[in-house]
């Protein structure tokens, strides 16, 4: 790829990220995408075929660099979940496409499914390994499980205020909520093997909370 | 409340969970709300004050409904996890209404939030005491992870699939998932308790899988 074209490339996937994270793939607008990059509006089509087309790369874009930040599931699982949670406290737009993904796509097919599945594919082989369960069902649900813990708090960040607000001061949501869901993460990821489990420590930890 | 105002409003939160479900806050239309519920546009105001109004009272409502099928977590915590799964997968409305609330409010305040959060402390208190918990930030912070471990493969569905649906047949996605996400739950919150982590079989199951 041509330097000038990768840089234009990049350029529209960083303005589609804050359009579509901002907005939703419904309400983004590809010219609006087009005039922040600097870009003419034609050379978008030209790049990504479509909206949807721009709006799985930027996706794909997103997803490459949680990736790149947290790795796949290693030794310590429960550390990479707190990885996770970090990620997306830190850097909210992914989970934010993620989530306008879900609410405007709710039937079965999304584009540029195969890459994504692969680079899931990854993360179960490396969490199966870890808990050593075969590269199956349990360990794939056990993955979608460990994302969900480390995700969800600041998926629905209402909801985390809503719940745990009242029992810390304010300002020390984030970190309360990181450590314990670490911890609960241990528990969860522990089952899988017994001498981890005991001696993970975690729950020597919750009974002297 | 005389008879035909309840009725009024009952017919108005039914249309606007449809409208709100559908499009979200800043996408749901109040006169299309009031067309579909056969209500004049003006008792919307009068009922509930503003589109906000009207979303707080589509979301509590839709809550209580929640409420009303799972109850509190009892006994079996992880049973009660299956069932929050259920609901969310059976009456996906409430929880797209709580992402598109998330999307649109980033900002710290929900309209009823009071009661939200007292009906979250319930549930908290219940579970602390099921736990052998105080009623502090670790219980809260559990009752969240343990929903977002239920609500989670409904609400990114496209990662349920991209992540599980290579491990299992079509049309048993829901069950295989919902399976494992009971006895990760079990997991997760049998750490509370050492006699029922020991009694609980869930490990087993898993090492038999």
């Amino acid at each position: 790829m041509a330097r000038d074209t990768a840089v234009t490339r990049q350029k529209l996937l960083g303005a589609a990220r804050q359009e579509f994270a901002a907005l939703g793939v419904a309400g983004a607008r590809v010219d609006r995408i087009a005039e922040l990059a600097g870009v003419n509006k034609e050379r978008v089509y030209g790049h990504f075929g479509s909206k949807d087309g721009l709006f799985a790369a930027t996706v794909g874009a997103a997803m490459d660099e949680l990736t790149e930040a947290v790795g796949t599931p290693g030794d310590d699982v429960a550390q990479w979940v707190g990885s996770v949670y970090d990620f997306h406290r830190e850097r909210p737009e992914l989970l934010r496409l993620l989530l306008w993904e879900a609410l405007h796509h709710p039937e079965p097919d999304v584009v540029g499914e195969q890459d994504r599945a692969a680079g899931y594919s990854l993360k179960v082989d490396a969490l199966a390994e870890r808990l050593g369960l075969a590269p199956g069902p349990e360990a794939a649900v056990t993955l979608l499980s460990l994302i969900g813990l480390a995700a969800w708090p600041s998926a629905v960040p209402q909801l985390s205020r809503l719940i745990v607000g009242s029992h810390v001061a304010e300002g020390e949501l984030g970190s309360v909520v990181r450590d314990c869901v670490v911890q609960l993460a241990g528990r969860m990821a522990g089952g899988g093997s017994a001498s981890e489990r005991a001696g993970s420590g975690h729950e020597t930890a919750v009974a002297d909370r």
